[in-house]
């Protein structure tokens, strides 16, 4: 079965696992659970939720327990991109082929339907039953927090906008994207290590290949996205072959890893596919 | 000593809390930091922390045990008030007194301090240390996160700026209040108790109070609101006398309930003064 089957699978399964997290139901706020729904599901690759299941797996945890935490993680992303494509953001009018979700709903129902994803997400990981320990799930979302936050994803968004930090050099460059891709690419690997009760040097292991996954995806992005963007990106930092060595230098190093890790055949695949995908 | 000194003397120990759990930093992301604490200190009344903190005190918990959720609730209710008065919702350019938070910042930003704040009430609740068992933080956590989204404060808000949904009457105001202001004043009492491992019986007995006192203090808001509201309020729905009569009948009812308990004569006090207040 190829790699993009694979994936697909376990999409498929995160996709019927949202759906049922977030209900479509007669509520007087139903226009909201619309808009959530809308941004949620259909077209995303949903690969933060798949490392996360993934590195749950490798390390004995079962699917069943994981998954609300592996939606959570989705529901943090896609919230992350309503508020990104906002008009006071990076005012995007598309997304995945589709109008943005200010652009269907309005701009006011927007901020609240990120607002209403990222606690979502929050909502599902702490009361969504499960066999998993109270301190696991406890330990769990406590990284999931950190990572999305100020001093993670939305630290990094901060640079970003930043008038006076935005990145002007390899270093700046680097230490934004380690925050604002890198954090939740980190929280996926780690999470799922964390929920099947990993030991400490299993999660170090999963911080280390989310590291070099985190970054090799980036430069991916930057490289497909080349001549589109305004900003300075790895593109400009390295050209595009330099990028493109750099994208396969992190990947055989995250590659190697795998390799230490029993039963992790499928993760070795999915790592090389990232660096070879075409979007 | 009187009510608004011991109210003082908790809103003092608050926000020291809160200094300390979103300090200053030197770091690359600062600005955003600073725009969290601009929200944040100085000028709150932190009506909704002291009410978990009395519950709490009430039920025989320890306030240095439940300080952090305290804060956690503030930085949400904070979080609200940022992203409500954004131009794309209610379009407030002053927020007690002073420029709201993107006037002071810049709406980009202002996205993003509202969406750090919220996130940071999470990974304040989940990864600050304390006594308590991980299932109780866990239950707390989750009760707060349900208030807080889109069935409860989240949903209440988008009633509030839909088109067709905004309340015409008085069941359809009720119920959006319910949620929009109801839900986290709810949060406030329920978590207090639930952080000091109360009965079911008290749980209940806290949530009774909280729908008395979130609807008084709404339709007192209303009242002294009165003429700057361009949406319909318990003004329209009640006049001004029977705004005030209301205001006086649910806090009668809720020092009633206040009765029932021993050791809550500040909570009584408390909450004949939030009927009282003018402003």
């Amino acid at each position: 079965m190829s790699v993009e089957t694979r994936i697909k699978e376990r999409a498929v399964k995160i996709e019927q696992a949202l759906d049922r997290l977030i209900p479509q139901e007669p509520l007087p706020q139903g226009e909201i659970v619309e808009a959530m729904r809308y941004s949620l599901l259909g077209g995303g690759k949903y690969l933060r939720p798949v490392l996360l299941l993934e590195w749950n797996a490798i390390c004995g945890g079962r699917a069943e327990e994981t998954l609300p935490f592996a939606c959570a993680l989705e529901m943090i992303h896609t919230y992350s991109l309503v508020h990104d494509d906002l008009p006071s953001m990076d005012n995007d009018d598309l997304r995945r082929g589709r109008p943005s979700c200010h652009k269907a709903f309005g701009e006011g129902l927007a901020v609240l339907t990120g607002d209403a994803l990222l606690n979502r997400a929050f909502e599902v990981m702490l009361n969504e039953q499960s066999g998993l320990a109270a301190e696991t799930r406890l330990r769990a979302a406590g990284y999931m927090a950190r990572m999305a936050g100020v001093y993670g994803m939305i630290g990094g968004q901060t640079i970003d906008i930043s008038a006076c930090k935005a990145p002007r050099n390899e270093a700046e460059l680097m230490h934004m994207v380690r925050l604002k891709t890198g954090a939740l690419i980190k929280a996926a690997c780690a999470c799922g290590a964390l929920l099947a009760s990993c030991d400490e040097q299993t999660l170090k292991l999963a911080e280390e290949y989310a590291e070099l996954v985190g970054l090799a995806f980036q430069i991916k992005d930057d490289l497909l996205d080349q001549g589109t963007e305004s900003r300075y990106t790895f593109v400009d930092a390295y050209g595009a072959e330099g990028c493109e060595r750099a994208v396969w230098e992190l990947t055989d190093q995250a590659a190697a890893l795998c390799d230490k890790l029993p039963g992790s055949v499928f993760l070795r695949d999915l790592t090389l596919w990232m660096a070879g995908r075409d979007h």
